[in-house]
């Protein structure tokens, strides 16, 4: 079985953009938008929005199921208030939910917080914990940075996230360090802020005790890691001049990466210096590349294409594309297709 | 011959940072502290700072000339104000100057410039003229967040930098894009924000035409291009997204990359996916980690081994250790060395 641990649901139908438009345009009146102002999307927009998408992909590539959250850059936690972020995340996770409700074997819920720059974390306990309990979601995206590109927040080590932190380690469910869209004009989204985001949670975990305090805490970093994997000497180097211990042991029970690194070198790479065991198959797809490499003449995010050109052992294999992926969102109780 | 077109003078003597001690102390006063305050600094005392520093590393590693700049984490232009900031950067320069004049072989000078947030780049254009045209400098390391991690400054890709651009072009002079220290503690300084900002100057590169008004315009991004080439896919397919032109075509003239990248893996990476042309030998010694990897017994930061390691033609080799340093600084003049 074919677990893609990274999916986002941006071919939603229209209707929830739309939602979202009034919702904003709304705000510039003084107006808080009601839940109610959403437009009904029946079953059949849903199919739709999938079938030549997400599904047709999945076929396509031979993978199988999808855990599947709102879109990254459309959450844009630092428009509005906590109300707008509250109105908005509801309305994503719940059309996520009906997502898998229509498609069980196909993906998995992941949700979106209703996080906001003023906002504490602890306010997204509560809809953290309806979504894994009420709709069967197995883990969330968490955003370090809500201002979207102003970094006001303090570090994810920071007692300010342990109120969220102990609903996940409750819940026995992992979050994706997942920023969204950047209203700082020098960071491009997914081409700059996304990646940045990585690489810096990835220097927090290095710096803290955090998972002393939360043994059993898991965290994604997607992305391929950010800039971690490549500098991986230079980690090493940073945590042995800072008196840390080795990232293996510090680390690496607790944090994972996804193989969102859209070429076979940077997929080798990867594959060479972090442990297996820390590696969740994962494509970003429909995501934020979606064009088709004229080289290859395939897309550019059919991550599953390079790591087959990986010579690897079965169970390595396993691991990457199944294991570890119902290690870290145990929650996950699909059962394994034979393919 | 072997030039190391990063290092920083992290080896000062002790009065350099006496003299921003009490510039800083002055600050808290309101008091500025005029250059005259800082006590001389004799030559036998930057022999003494270069000789088991810097100098000991060339030859233990086999390196000829570096190419120097000051402490790039000492630069914290996000302190005081613009007075503050010209000062130290011209006691700065001056001290790279001196270590220059002694060690002509083995030193060439790169340029801090007085930024500040408040400051336009202008006025950077007068200390980098200096430097070039009085000191003997090839080049200057450009911030592109003078405010310290808060990112509040236009990107460098904005009109808001082109005076400096003009003067760059002018001198035939290119800039490292170098952060300095963070006042965010979201960013640690070497393992986030230094990254972080080589991957947003290149993303910020990528979607402008800063290079058609500015042909002769050079850039290098350090530290191995952030996370750049272990996403090269990702960039390439961004820029096929944006309908952009292929990054060779559009970025690959003007801007380079370092290499330093502290383990093989990466530097391997790095030589697979970047064009030869583009990539410049360093090391960032004596900097950011100062350790040995007990793995290999060696310095993490004795790149010139990871590129040894890789099969290369001696045309290859020739160029990344030398020939790409002479074309982007052609400002150097010392003649090449056969060791």
């Amino acid at each position: 079985m074919i677990i893609d641990c990274h999916g986002h649901y941006t071919t939603a139908p229209s209707k929830l953009s739309a939602f979202r438009d009034a919702q904003l345009a709304g705000l510039k009146d003084g107006l808080d938008i009601p839940a109610s102002a959403q437009r009904p999307i029946s079953d059949d927009e849903i199919r739709e929005s999938l079938e030549n998408a997400q599904l047709k992909l999945q076929r396509d590539r031979g993978t199988d199921l999808t855990i599947f959250s709102p879109r990254a850059s459309a959450m844009a936690h630092h428009l509005g208030n906590e109300t707008t972020s509250r109105r908005w995340t509801r309305a994503c996770n719940d059309l996520i939910h009906r997502v898998c409700t229509l498609y069980p074997e196909n993906f998995a819920g992941v949700c979106q917080l209703p996080q906001s720059p003023a906002a504490p974390p602890a306010q997204s306990a509560g809809e953290l914990e309806r979504c894994v309990r009420e709709l069967g979601f197995i883990g969330c995206n968490l955003n370090p940075d809500p201002s979207g590109g102003h970094w006001t927040s303090p570090p994810l080590t920071d007692r300010h996230w342990y109120p969220l932190y102990e609903k996940m380690v409750e819940l026995d469910v992992p979050a994706m360090v997942h920023v969204s869209a950047s209203c700082n004009p020098n960071f491009h989204a997914t081409g700059a802020h996304y990646l940045n985001a990585d690489t810096t949670a990835f220097m927090q975990f290095l710096t803290s005790d955090l998972f002393r305090d939360f043994p059993t805490l898991r965290f994604i970093i997607p992305h391929g890691g950010g800039a971690v994997p490549y500098h991986w000497g230079r980690y090493r180097g940073l945590a042995q001049d800072l008196k840390r211990p080795a990232l293996e042991d510090s680390l690496l029970k607790n944090v994972y990466f996804d193989t969102c690194v859209y070429h076979l070198p940077g997929i080798e790479l990867l594959l060479k210096v972090i442990p297996i065991e820390n590696i969740l198959f994962g494509s970003e797809m429909v995501g934020a590349v979606r064009g088709i490499d004229p080289r290859s003449g395939h897309h550019f995010d059919h991550t599953k294409r390079y790591i087959d050109a990986v010579p690897l052992s079965d169970g390595d294999r396993y691991r990457i594309f199944e294991g570890n992926a119902r290690r870290v969102f145990p929650r996950l109780k699909v059962s394994a297709t034979t393919r």
